[in-house]
C-alpha cells in the first residue's frame, strides 16, 4: 500500500491545527572558518526554545545522496513520493507562474526564437528579449480559439512563455516543435499516439497563426514548443488527509505546487511579516497551513552565507507572532539543503523540528544540523513529515485492530 | 524506480575520484574484558583523524538481523540490492575462482566422488582429495568439445571444481546430477524446461566421457554436478554510474564479483602495501577504485580478536600512502561484520566513514562502532553508499526541476 493510501484510510477531521513552515533550502554546510552551518550560526532564541520543548531529526527528501529540485522537494514534504508523483515539464512551467491548470488542460513550454527568411532557426532564444517584450508578444497570441480549443499564451521570463490548451479530447502525446538546435527549421508537431492527432492538428493551427502574428517582430519572429503535458492528477490533500489546507507563499511556483495537491491559495504580500499576517487573518478558516519562505534558498544559491543567516534570524525574531496562533503542531523544515558554500541545492539531509504537546522530547537544546542528527525523530524520509504532523495533532486513527 | 535506474538517470562523468576501501568483515563485537570491539581496540590515529574531518554512520547490508554472505555484501556496497540481484550457485563458484564467465556460459559446481562397481556413490567428497590431485584430475577433463560446446573444468579446492560450458543455445534449466546423499547412483541430468534439452544432452555426454577418464582414479572415480546457472546480467557500473571503475583485490572471489559489475581488475600482490602500490600506479587511469582487504574477515572467522586488531592497525599505519593520492571521496567500510567472538559473519550493522570536502561534519572523533552509531550519516542501507559517494564527488545531477 502506498503511504498516501495508508494515511487516507486512517485520517479523521478534528479541530486541531497544523502549521508546516518551510524555509526553502534550509539545510547548510559549515563555514570553514567557524565549523558552523548557516542555521547554527544564526542567533535563533525562539527556534532553539521550540527545539527544547519539541523534537528534532533529519530528513532525506528523495533518498541519500540525491539532490532534489524544488517541485520534488515540496511534493515530498506534502507526503507525495517524488519518485512516483511526476509533473511533466510543460505543466511544471505553468505551475511555476501560478497558472491555474485544470484537469484535461495540456501545457507546453515555449520559447520565442529568431528565424531567417527560409524559416531556419538562427537564435533559439530570440536574443533573450526582455520580459516586457515577452509579455507584449504573448498578448498578441493569447486567447485564440482553434478547433473549439482555447489557447492561453502567458509570459514566463525573457524569451520563455507557456502555452496552455483547454477543450475537449486533448491528449499530451505529441512531439516537440523545438529541435533543440539552430540552423534547422522547427519540427512539424506530430502525434505520438493516434488519439493525439486532433491535439497535434490544433497545435499546428496555432503555430501557423502565431507565425503570421509574429512575422514583423524580429528577433522574436517565430516560436518553439516542447514538453506537452497534462495537469498531474495527484490525490488531493483534502481527500488524503481530510484537511482544509491553505498555502501562503510569496513565489508563484510554490503556490502552483500547493494548488496541485488541493490547497487553497491565500493572497499575501512579499515579506515574511506579510505571510504571518495572512496566517493570523485566516487562522480560523483552515486546519493546515503551508507557509513558504524563499529567502534562505535565494541566499544559499547566491553563495551568501551571511544573508542566509540573516533571513533565518529575521524569521526567528517574528516566530512569536506565529506561535501566538497556538498551533497544535508546528513543523519547521526545508524542501532541500542549499549550502552557501555550494551555491546550489544539495543532497544533504534537512533539519526538521516538530512541536506539539504530544512530542517525546529529545536532548536537543537548539535547532541546527548537528543537534538534529541526534534528535529523537532520527533520520527519516520526508514523506513521513505529514504522517507525523497528523499523528501529533491526533488526526490519525489506529492501524489494525 | 529501482535505485540503480534513478542513479543512472542522474549520473555524469567528472574528473573527481572515489576510493571505496572495504575491510572485509570489519564490524565486530566487544571483547568481554574491555568492552571494546576490534576496531575500537585498534590504535588507529589516521582513521580517527579522517573520522574527525569526515562523517560516519552505520550500514545494514541486507536488512536488520540478516547476516550477509560475501557476494551479497559486496553487491550491496556496489549499489546492487542483493535481494534483487542474484547469482546462481554455479556462477558464484566460477566467480569465486576468478573464472572469466562470458554471457551465455553455463556454470556448475562439481565434486569428485567415489563410486562402487555398481555405480553407487560411496563418498560424495572422494575422501577430500588434496587440491593438487583435484588440479590433475581437472586437467584430464578440461577442454573437451561436445555438441559444438566447449567444456572448461577447473579446480576449486580439495574435491571441488567448476564446470563451465560455452557454446550456442545453452540454457541453465537442467537438474543436478548430485543426489546429495550416498548409497544411490548419481541422478540422470534432465532438462527442467524443454528448451534446455540440448544442454542436458551435452552434460550427459560430458559425464559419460568423464566416467571413462576417471575410471582408474579411485577414490575420485566419478563426479557430481549441481547448481547450473548463467553469468548474471547485472547493469555495469560503467553504465549506471558512468565511472571508469577498477578493482584491487588479493582474493579471486572479490575480483570475480567486481568483474560481474563491470570493473576492470588490476594485477596486484598479496599484501595491503601491494594493493596501495597498485592504486598509486594506476591512480590516473580510473575514477573509481574498489580496494578489498581480506585479513580482517579471516581473523574474525578464526576467532582471533588480536589478529583482527593487528590487521586494522597495519592498515591504519599506511593510510597516509592512500591519502597521498588525494581522492575527492574516500569511503572506508566493510561488507558485513565478522566479530571474533562469533567466529563468523554476523548481522550487526557495519561502521562506515566518508571523507570529502563536502561532508557535513558530525561530532565523531574516532572511527568505531559506538562513534558511528551517532554519526551524521545515521543508519542506512548499504546500497546508498555509492549514491553518497557519487553525490560527494559531485557526479550526480539534481532530481526533478
Amino acid at each position: 500500500m502506498d503511504n498516501l493510501e495508508l494515511i487516507k484510510s486512517l485520517s479523521q477531521p478534528t479541530s486541531t491545527k497544523i502549521i508546516l513552515l518551510v524555509l526553502d533550502g534550509l539545510g547548510g554546510l559549515p563555514d570553514p572558518g567557524t565549523g558552523k552551518t548557516e542555521l547554527e550560526t544564526a542567533r535563533t532564541p525562539n527556534l532553539d526554545g521550540l527545539a527544547r520543548g519539541g523534537t528534532t531529526g533529519l530528513i532525506d527528501i528523495v533518498g541519500p545522496g540525491i539532490t532534489p529540485g524544488s517541485s520534488a522537494g515540496h511534493l515530498s514534504l506534502f507526503g507525495y513520493d517524488p519518485l512516483r508523483y511526476n509533473i511533466g515539464r510543460g505543466a511544471l512551467e505553468a505551475v511555476g507562474i501560478d497558472f491555474d491548470l485544470e484537469p484535461g488542460d495540456i501545457a507546453a513550454r515555449g520559447n520565442f526564437c529568431s528565424a531567417d527568411s527560409d524559416g531556419l532557426i538562427t537564435d533559439r532564444r530570440a536574443g533573450r528579449i526582455d520580459t516586457g517584450e515577452c509579455r507584449r508578444l504573448c498578448g498578441l497570441l493569447d486567447g485564440m480559439t482553434i478547433n473549439n480549443t482555447v489557447l492561453f499564451v502567458r509570459p514566463v521570463r525573457e524569451h520563455r512563455f507557456i502555452l496552455v490548451m483547454r477543450g475537449e479530447g486533448l491528449k499530451p502525446d505529441i512531439g516537440d516543435s523545438d529541435p533543440q538546435r539552430e540552423g534547422v527549421p522547427p519540427r512539424e508537431v506530430n502525434a505520438i499516439e493516434p488519439e493525439a492527432e486532433f491535439t497535434a492538428e490544433t497545435v499546428r493551427g496555432f503555430i501557423g497563426r502565431a507565425k503570421e502574428s509574429l512575422a514583423g517582430n524580429h528577433p522574436a519572429n517565430m516560436l518553439l514548443l516542447r514538453g506537452f503535458s497534462t495537469r498531474p492528477d495527484f490525490p488531493a490533500m483534502t481527500d488524503v488527509y481530510r484537511l482544509r489546507p491553505a498555502a501562503i507563499a510569496t513565489y508563484p511556483m510554490y503556490r502552483g505546487l500547493a494548488r496541485l495537491v488541493g490547497m487553497e491559495i491565500l493572497e499575501t504580500g512579499s515579506g515574511i511579516e506579510d505571510e504571518f499576517e495572512t496566517l493570523r487573518k485566516n487562522y480560523s478558516g483552515y486546519d493546515f497551513f503551508f507557509i513558504h519562505i524563499k529567502g534562505t534558498d535565494s541566499a544559499g544559491e547566491d553563495g551568501d552565507f551571511e544573508r542566509k543567516v540573516r533571513v533565518i534570524e529575521d524569521l526567528d525574531r517574528i516566530m512569536p507572532e506565529l506561535m501566538h496562533n497556538r498551533p497544535d503542531v508546528l513543523v519547521v523544515t526545508g524542501d532541500h539543503s542549499t549550502p552557501a558554500v555550494l551555491k546550489g541545492h544539495s543532497w544533504h539531509p534537512v533539519p526538521v523540528l516538530l512541536c506539539s504537546k504530544w512530542c517525546r522530547p529529545d536532548g536537543a537544546i537548539e535547532f541546527g544540523e548537528t543537534a538534529c542528527s541526534s534528535g529523537g525523530l532520527g533520520r527519516f524520509h520526508a514523506t513521513s513529515i505529514m504522517s507525523l504532523a497528523m499523528a501529533h495533532s491526533q488526526k490519525l486513527n489506529k492501524f489494525g485492530a
